[in-house]
């Protein structure tokens, strides 16, 4: 940014922190919806989830081996008679004879009288069909290889609480349980309006003076990510009449998002434009930069609204620091809204910050496990190309003092940033 | 994992480096598809970006305020009469007149003559309509507040290169270097074939011998979060026909993932139906745990096969080292298969490891920008909760030697981790 760009006392300035409490704290519920458990990924549960039987539910193998009873006290070099097979899949647990052997496979249900396994690799199997046994390599050590009934859960165990999002193995642990649907918060319906004389569609950005709409796809992407799901999207002349239809048009969603158009400008027409649909506008100079000026606004009734402003970085980070996290609490996730940096290296030095909290775009990457942070040299808030190319943001907390390069700073990773990273799914 | 879990010779086993190499080297590239920037998200790049425009295309005012002429040498104090106003949207560009001023908007086109803005905030306007004059509060530096052609970038600049998977701020970057649609590559279809006569949908597994199937949706939701798109599930039997005639079914696919009955068992029908449908095997034993066994099989003109083991903590590591290296590799993301572990401090003191890799279920924390990592004390691979409720995998490389507390150790995280950890979008 530049010199001189607030000149306001800091008095009149809101913390970051309170922002993001702000926003968590208004917007309506979405509704309840049943999804099946393949569906259900990065939703957020509407009520606990218990256990609905015991797993494993009886005694199981964990290996392909011979299940036998240690109080037969067998011996390395031993021979045991195979009484019968146990594949997996066996809806009958047997009983073992005594001084025999069970030939059993990975998953299948012990015995009764049996409490250990060996696993096949550590006997000899001698003699074909009805007539095998195994000589022990070993001797077996009492409940080897047993998965006992409900070790991993026991019925009625509450497994994931309400407000959780779900992850890919959350997924694995509600089938595993018994869950073949489950109840979810609806993805909250987001309308995004961009506004801006000068915002066209990108084929329609021929001219010198026009901008091409880069804010749309990208805000679109970045709430999708965030759990929303994006209804409508449209691009507005800034003339009242315009923003006021779009914004009526737009009241049957959960979240009106509109970009551009509520700053001090001369024809930021969002604001009247909402005060007069009913609304209360809650109206925010952050004391971040970039991303300073942004209004929440709410109406009994009607869809939470963010207004971001329309520099695209600046647009990004509040979506990414706030607007994210409101649609978290729209889908009943009411994580406590702290920002918790990680700590990297920074590859330059910084000077001390002003009262506004700073968030550079950068390069983090990783060096021998540790991470090392480069901010770019030029932090203009209208560079696409700084902001597609950063996969962190480097955090200035309000008054930092001035730091050499090798120091550690915090610093928050930009989405897939860690899968990148280190090469994983 | 229990003490006598590999007696077979090292030299049988396969570094999962090289497996991660394999498994990228095989498969056929997705075909190249055509989609709006708004619906490509986390897509890869067929073809490298090109910028269509400068950006921006003229000289902007990048705040609100008045454009002068720095070779007029204002001083604070003195008064310019505001000679007309330049919107934003404003599409032929004026000349300023010798000691004027024009009042412009952010993303305006500075005048022809005019090389400085000053901001609003720092001028007191005096008068109204065509009679306003400003005065300067403090004296202009010339350059002040404009946004040069170009600065950004400028047309033709490669901004993307082909393989790159396009994050949300790439989609601004497309967008505001004029594309509208771009060539991506085509999601690879997959099919999940889960494996095991004890396998069961959740609803139906309800005696204490039944298996609910947890891998389908975990493996599922994991693929598509790698770039997959599942387009078919199916449980089945035991049964090589069963098995033979559900893989027949899935030749249409880029993708087809096994989950179990691709070990040493004594049903492991698998193998033998890739290899009557003309499939070579490449059959893995990799020096890991869990997740030893492991087969990626490839027929010309059939999709590429990788075969899970049945265990879902084995499956999702599996799918998560390897299966998603693979996906990426369809969509013709080609990284390095390096595996980049980030460091972390171990709450809990590690043996000495064997020959084999060891990824543990794991819960990674952020204190004071610290990472920290605990592992599950009970890692029991059959355990559905300690894979869902880790958020990391704590990596101990083959050969780690034994450490105190308090070390630091190399891990993974998983997924959404990062984001959730410190609070972000």
């Amino acid at each position: 940014m530049t010199g001189a760009d607030d000149p306001k006392p800091i008095a009149a300035l809101m913390s970051l922190e309170e922002a993001r409490a702000r926003a968590q704290a208004v917007g309506t519920l979405c509704p309840v919806e049943t999804y099946r458990v393949r569906e259900a990924h990065a939703r957020t549960l509407a009520e606990p989830i218990y256990a609905r039987h015991n797993q494993p539910g009886a005694d199981l193998s964990a290996m392909d081996g011979y299940a036998v009873k240690a109080a037969d006290q067998w011996q390395a070099g031993d021979t045991a008679a195979v009484a019968f097979d146990i594949p997996a899949g066996t809806h009958t647990i047997p009983t073992l004879p005594a001084r025999t052997a069970a030939r059993i496979l990975t998953g299948a249900p012990v015995p009764h009288g049996a409490d250990t396994v060996v696993i096949q690799e550590n006997v000899r199997l001698i003699g074909e069909g009805n007539d095998r046994s195994i000589i022990f390599q070993e001797t077996p050590t009492p409940k080897w290889h047993i998965r006992k009934a409900g070790f991993d859960f026991e019925t009625g165990k509450t497994l994931l609480e309400a407000g959780h999002r779900l992850t890919d193995r959350d997924l694995g642990l509600l089938a595993g349980s018994g869950h073949e649907s489950v109840a979810v918060r609806a993805k909250p319906r987001v309308v995004i309006l961009a506004t801006g004389d000068e915002i066209m569609s990108p084929e329609k950005a021929v001219t010198p003076t026009a901008q091409a709409d880069s804010n749309t796809p990208m805000i679109a992407a970045h709430l999708e990510k965030a759990g929303g799901q994006v209804v409508e999207t449209a691009i507005l002349k800034d003339k009242p009449d315009v923003i006021g239809k779009a914004l009526e048009k737009a009241l049957g969603a959960d979240l009106i998002v509109t970009i551009g158009g509520a700053s001090v400008g001369d024809r930021d027409y969002i604001p009247a434009a909402l005060q007069s649909l009913g609304y209360s506008l809650d109206v925010w100079k952050i004391a971040m930069r970039p991303g300073k000026p942004m209004i929440v606004a709410n109406a009994t009734g009607k869809p939470l609204v963010h207004a971001l402003p329309g520099n695209p970085v600046s647009a990004y980070i509040c979506a990414y620091l706030i607007t994210s996290l409101a649609i978290r609490a729209l889908m009943g996730d009411a994580a406590p809204p702290l920002l918790k940096p990680i700590m990297a290296i920074s590859t330059t030095a910084h000077k001390v910050n002003n009262h506004r909290a700073a968030f550079l775009r950068a390069h983090l990457g990783l060096t021998e496990g540790r991470l090392q942070i480069t901010a770019d040299p030029n932090q203009d808030s209208a560079k696409l190309t700084t902001l597609a190319y950063a996969n962190a943001l480097l955090y200035r907390p309000p008054h930092a003092s001035a730091i050499p390069a090798g120091e550690t700073v915090p610093c928050f990773p930009l989405g897939e940033t860690f899968q990148d990273l280190t090469g994983t799914g």
